[in-house]
């Protein structure tokens, strides 16, 4: 058993969720290729939402976005402090690849494969650390940032999705990263038109923080760019016996987003 | 490439290293059982450590212990700030997993097992995540603490040694086990005893935190509980093919130890 206020810790970082998207995406893949959403993609799903939110639990440290709200509720280190929360994200980030790799002790069939996948995602190389890293640096390229910070994960949860499946998981990585930079985009815009009721976290943050946004300029004109990559994201829903019900998947994740950025939806 | 300040950080937080005492552990018993010090044992040494660095990032940070000194070098957040210290504690804990999972992808015959181990020594249940966070408990058991502090990745580096080489963790894992209680007791009297200029770091922390200590009391009485300790951990070298080399480098281990705590050697 982990320590008793950790575990607390913990658990105010996992649960209530948000909208799991990243799991919910990886299990839609799973089944979109023909696979079971049995033990190990249940893990797989497990890993990745934990990895995100081993993220949000750093992210919102005093040292970085010095957030107090996030899902509507305290974030970990305005309820437990700063120490906590920097356990807490280190905890998340290891009980990832333990779910993981635990998972896959009873599937030698499948490899490490899945683990060198999520541990891309999360690393320094242009994963998660590399995204928050990049917001520590005098210049910054946005397409870098941003494919760091929200793309990777979005991509690892696709490709994992159909490498737990035993499919080939390149094309379905395409599009989690296409999805994954019009979530950011998406994320954006809420932060600049967004009301804290519907994010649950406050909005204007990144431009108080002078965070690097695709969001600046004329709002038509980026809401209309939002739609083009929701597009884009659609297409890229590559050839699978279960084509039509992850496009329909993939459909819903970007209705909400079209929903809360006011722009048309795209199917 | 990581993001060229994350990078230059990562590096300030593992070169130049201390002791190198884990991975060398990992090698010797690796050594020990008749395996190959290959490119896996290596990828798992170099995890071992990684993940200590990792540990030493983050504890050195304010909200923990708010050391500036680590190594006769300043700390991380000392020279890169506080934001920085935590990617790279975060970094370096992705790292670890992620350099032995891509050494395991061209062993299929080893497996994920390594993987599990090393999560574990990591990890809120009883690694270094839970060790650091029992210094947030209002109670603390000091074995428990200890044990996840620096028994687990102690446990985990001879455990690994042995599993890269496909013999049996377990014993491995109860010298390792055994050494890490040793070194922390050590380490305890050393912040007790020791100059700065012998430790790299400030003596006198835990005293001044009111960290638990297993160096409280009649010094001399201590001392003599330590040389148990390492009598103890002389006989934990399990029987094996390289049983004297093995004894041999555990016994520099603890002669290091000895001399920095000024009782006399155990071999």
């Amino acid at each position: 058993m982990p320590p008793p206020k950790l575990e607390a810790a913990l658990l105010h970082a996992v649960f209530p969720g948000g909208a799991r998207v990243r799991p919910r995406l990886l299990l839609a893949v799973t089944r979109a290729v023909g696979g079971q959403d049995g033990p190990l993609a249940y893990a797989a799903a497990a890993a990745v939402e934990l990895l995100h939110c081993a993220s949000l639990a750093h992210d919102d440290l005093p040292c970085f976005d010095d957030a107090d709200l996030r899902r509507g509720r305290p974030t970990v280190h305005a309820l437990f402090g700063e120490a906590m929360a920097v356990l807490v994200g280190d905890g998340l980030l290891v009980l990832a690849s333990e779910v993981l790799a635990r998972a896959l002790e009873g599937r030698p069939d499948v490899g490490v494969r899945p683990l060198t996948l999520l541990a891309a995602a999360a690393g320094v190389h242009g994963g998660l650390v590399a995204g928050q890293a990049w917001e520590l640096e005098d210049e910054v390229d946005l397409g870098a940032y941003h494919r760091a910070k929200t793309a990777a994960l979005f991509e690892a949860s696709a490709a994992l999705g159909a490498a737990v499946a035993g499919a080939d998981p390149v094309p379905f990585g395409e599009l989690g990263r296409a999805l994954g930079m019009t979530y950011q985009l998406a994320d954006d815009v809420c932060d600049r038109i967004g009301a804290v009721e519907e994010l649950g976290k406050r909005p204007g943050r990144d431009a108080e923080l002078g965070r690097p946004t695709g969001a600046r300029g004329d709002l038509a004109l980026v809401q209309s760019r939002l739609r083009t990559a929701m597009r884009r994201t659609i297409s890229a829903v590559p050839p699978c016996p279960g084509h039509a019900e992850l496009r329909a998947v993939v459909g819903d994740v970007l209705a909400l987003l079209a929903a809360r950025c006011r722009v048309e939806e795209v199917r």
